[in-house]
């Protein structure tokens, strides 16, 4: 039986242990994965904080992989695609189709989240720290075309696919629109290509660090606001409001989780705009809003978290879109499986926009 | 030249006063507008205390009357129906078709809302408490079917319409959907109305007091949540959730204007469900919400205050699939022009659900 | 082992048999169903006249029946509510997840359909014209609540599924709006009930004979066009125009298959308008369309047949919907499992709205 | 009093005459414009043929112009930018606000069109090839940008709006969606245009000539396929099949007027797919369709022409996001006010993209 390594988090706050496990037979109607890259999340970084957070656990819930291995059941990928060993795919635990959330268009209630179970019960290997993953019956694969790179096809389920999601939902981005996206992270990066490559005509970025937004720049952002210049809520309105002929934008994008941010994005939508609400996971209990906002200016607000099938079908192929942006800066560091501390160091300092492992080191 | 009296207010929580105006000649393009009924509304109760209410003026903008006189530009209605002195109708003023909130669809800039003009300039009178209003050119008129009441006729322009605007926004009651409704006066009792013929499966009602449920139910109310009984936004939420299955509801309507109701409304809204908040149009500036819910329950939001052409139209017919219903037991108080600052003090004292004045008397 | 009964389709136009098969033991993740009632649709009249239809078969794919048995892999129904043996449901393989269609919100490529597989293979029992039906692993089910009748629970799934499925599709009946129904078959009837569940203002209901339309009338059409009385498209155009004060309907819904109906629907539509074309299922290969009025009166077109998991919960509960409503009257024929081809005769003289089976006979 | 030139209409297929008209004072709430550039439309060449076309009469309606006058009233642009003489303007007449249209969000039925106005009557100048044109009170006017030319102004109310009105109908462009665009004149590049803005992941035109074709690729167009090549409709439908890896697409859009595009374009959509008719204005009376492809295939069709104010605005802002296209090449012919019938046959030989009128020459 052959053996692989896997990053192995052992309990909260202590560091994440390589640890050897064996590769065992695939399910019936599974598939083996080698992996190639997986990010290191912030909601990685979050439970490792977390004594709720079962141990042992291999993290890594945003990978991209090669098949070592695939079911004979398994003929084709979601798009109808052959499937073969050595395809390059993306993955996810297929949804039940019998569930309530299933039967209304929302997320499944019993889909398996890999990078989210336990490594100590078969078949240990369920998260892209680690050099395979094994995947149950009857997993759910998109094939990553040959013309798009790992760190796209990784991007594409990091807030892009999300961003489709809440684009969606909210009703598109009408062509033209002034867009202001809140935040500068991932999520932010996410909202800001796919704001502009719904056809918005400028897309105001606020956030920090000035790298950050230079970054934001380099993609496209029309103009930034730096937190540092307007540091109070009520400057970055004042702001906002200027920038959009006092009138405010058409669609606000929150991807910040900031403690004040849903109140400003309120402040930063047009009469009759929209407001798309990501960033705002974490649950600090009641926050201030003025829901007065809401009528006064016929307000629609969407939260939205995660993606269904067709958005990350849609959010590979919309990293193509961006053929000539340089998407791929958006990845600033690199591990070995090895190193993965140092990754998670690299995130908590906020140096890192994207922090990727690379479990089988840097490929050929 | 002809007078006639209207009931004016003159400052802030001073008596209106019955006064004598003269019936000045129509504008050209405009019309006269015998009154029949217009509703004393919370808005008109709100002013009268407010010391910023400019003065002297008439009040009164849920109207329904009957066409004295007409512009010969104006030959039909906005649905092609020819009109004659004689017609009863509904009116406001037309919107511009060129500012920006006409050109994306919204309410327009530039409308002037009649009951909410200066008496002391003509043609003086410009609101509903008066026994004639003036029209400016060119108004937008509908006619009120032969078979439809006054009240029905009034009550389509007190929130049903607004409701209709609201529910096209956040996307239709779907069928057999479960509503909660927050909020028992006028404007609860229209969302009731409009979700029922909108195809709601159930409509629960939580408001007070008991006279208002029972109403809600005789006009069909599925179940109704006593706020003496669930005095607490916990309570109340407790028992919404144990209505639906633990799940909340597919659609919420905050039609309360409490100062909780808002947070209430998110934790009552099912995962993937809609949130429809008309009620919160007082600002009280930032009230608690916790906007987790938003991304944890996939939340959209819709806010909304008044409504379009379109949807005083289908207001209007929709008084008619509403047949079986008691709707006219929603305007429990009637009085004489005279007697205007009596139905002011039953509104006040939450007696009436909707207090009506005749300006011109009952009618024949 | 257990025996019973089976219905059999066992060549075209050849008279079904009565056959004995196996009870064989339940598939693992699989439930066995006791029919209580199989309607006997077009469909299968007409898979009746086809030598493409492969034989041996047991037709019956609209279905009711008690949970006879249940693997323990199945504790709730899609709704979340516990499941036991001796529950009335309704079933259907359940999605797969991870086809094309199912990602993109379609209906899944992979479903099997029950009442359309062959019964000499094992488990046999997959149609519903037999006293029992065998479900594979993980069937998708849902629970008939006690106060829906075995007619109800099966219109719910005959036409009234793929109504909810269009409605939406198409953006929703809107309050108050004109309703023009072609056909009067058991799929213009659900158009007729939908479209009145959904707050349409009038349905008019355009077909043949008049004791259909008679039954269109008790369920609450305000007119009927009796094609008799306007035997050609011409005059069914001009009479719904002059039903709708020459503009047409805000909303035509094709029901019933007609060669010149396509056509028909589209003069009868408002400019702005929309149409929902269910009947033009038989593929007769190019007919005569206008397109020109597409444009000049910006009209939208959905096409829809069948149903997603949503509609067919929607649909059970808007049911209940109908409560003062005659809908059992659509249920015009009743037949013991072994006069199953007396059933197909009515269907074909058109005598019957909708005829059914009893496999284990009427209900005690 | 000053006089200017125009290029008038004196009957069918008789040369445009350019003749003397008086500049007459502004009407009280209009505006006098000095024209800049102003399309030849096919509906101009069209109307040119038609003996129904009253004469005399000055064509062109799609205009750019400079305001050379501006009653008082009008202080501001649609987008409440500040007017002043001098300003470049694209304008309409504005909607009426009263009528059924407007109401429901349709075009208006009032609204004069410019271009389309008798020439004998008072204020005579109504058309955009003449160096004047007179707007009646009070006007729908749209400042142009300074860095948007003359060029892109008027490109933004040939197609382009229209296709904004359509894409927003159907429900907007998915991110990454295949599009196939039928017909490569100035709509099909318009289709192009608004698709790729859209977020369309691959935009493939079908049409003819090569050289047209050229200039689509040189736009974006991922794939052309020329009809020469092409020549049946079976062969263009196999093609598009074969580009679709036997799917079809998500959207079609038809752009063409072809007779038998219609039923094409049904059968290069994809399941659950999309067609957006534009180009089928000429009514030919009934056609060849299949309406059986819209249910099987589960299709949604919509119709569109013209555009309402939101479009117009939208549009000439998504002009300046198609900053590195060479759109301006879509204007191919350009003609002084003399030369009018020049451009007229150059339309008629199809050598002319977009020809136009410089009523005043060329700008210095």
């Amino acid at each position: 039986m052959d053996t692989c390594k896997a990053a192995v988090f052992v309990g909260a706050n202590r560091p994440l242990e390589t640890q050897e496990f064996p590769v065992l037979p695939m399910e019936r109607g599974g598939a083996l994965v080698r992996m190639q890259m997986a990010a290191i999340c912030g909601t990685d970084v979050h439970a490792w904080h977390l004594d709720a957070t079962p141990a042992p656990m291999i993290f890594g819930h945003e990978n991209v992989g090669v098949l070592a291995e695939v079911s004979p059941e398994i003929e084709t990928d979601v798009l109808g695609q052959r499937l073969r060993p050595g395809d390059r795919v993306i993955f996810r635990d297929a949804p039940c189709g019998r569930c309530f959330r299933c039967a209304v268009g929302e997320s499944c209630e019993r889909t398996r989240s890999y990078g989210m179970l336990r490594s100590d019960e078969p078949p240990h290997l369920r998260g892209g720290f680690g050099q395979y993953i094994q995947l149950s019956a009857t997993p759910w694969l998109l094939r990553v075309p040959d013309d798009v790179s790992n760190e796209r096809a990784l991007l594409s389920v990091i807030g892009n696919h999300t961003l489709l999601n809440g684009i969606e939902r909210i009703g598109g981005v009408n062509l033209a629109d002034t867009v202001i996206v809140q935040g500068s992270g991932p999520i932010g990066m996410g909202a800001l290509n796919q704001a502009l490559l719904g056809g918005a005509g400028r897309v105001i970025v606020a956030g920090a660090p000035e790298s950050r937004l230079a970054l934001a720049r380099s993609l496209g952002a029309s103009e930034t606001v730096d937190i540092a210049d307007y540091p109070t809520p009520e400057a970055r309105v004042e702001r906002a409001l200027e920038l959009t002929g006092g009138r405010g934008a058409d669609l606000v994008i929150e991807a910040s989780g900031g403690l004040t941010a849903f109140q400003e994005g309120l402040e930063m939508t047009r009469f009759g705009g929209r407001y798309l609400v990501i960033g705002q996971w974490t649950d600090y209990g009641p926050l201030s809003a003025n829901p007065a906002l809401l009528t006064r200016k016929v307000i629609r607000v969407q939260g939205v978290f995660s993606a269904g099938p067709r958005h990350i079908i849609r959010s590979l192929q919309a990293m193509r879109g961006l053929v000539d942006r340089p998407v791929e800066n958006l990845i600033t560091h690199r591990y070995a499986l090895e190193d993965v501390n140092e990754g998670f160091e690299a995130h908590e300092r906020l140096e890192a926009m994207v922090a990727v492992i690379l479990p089988n080191g840097e490929p050929a």
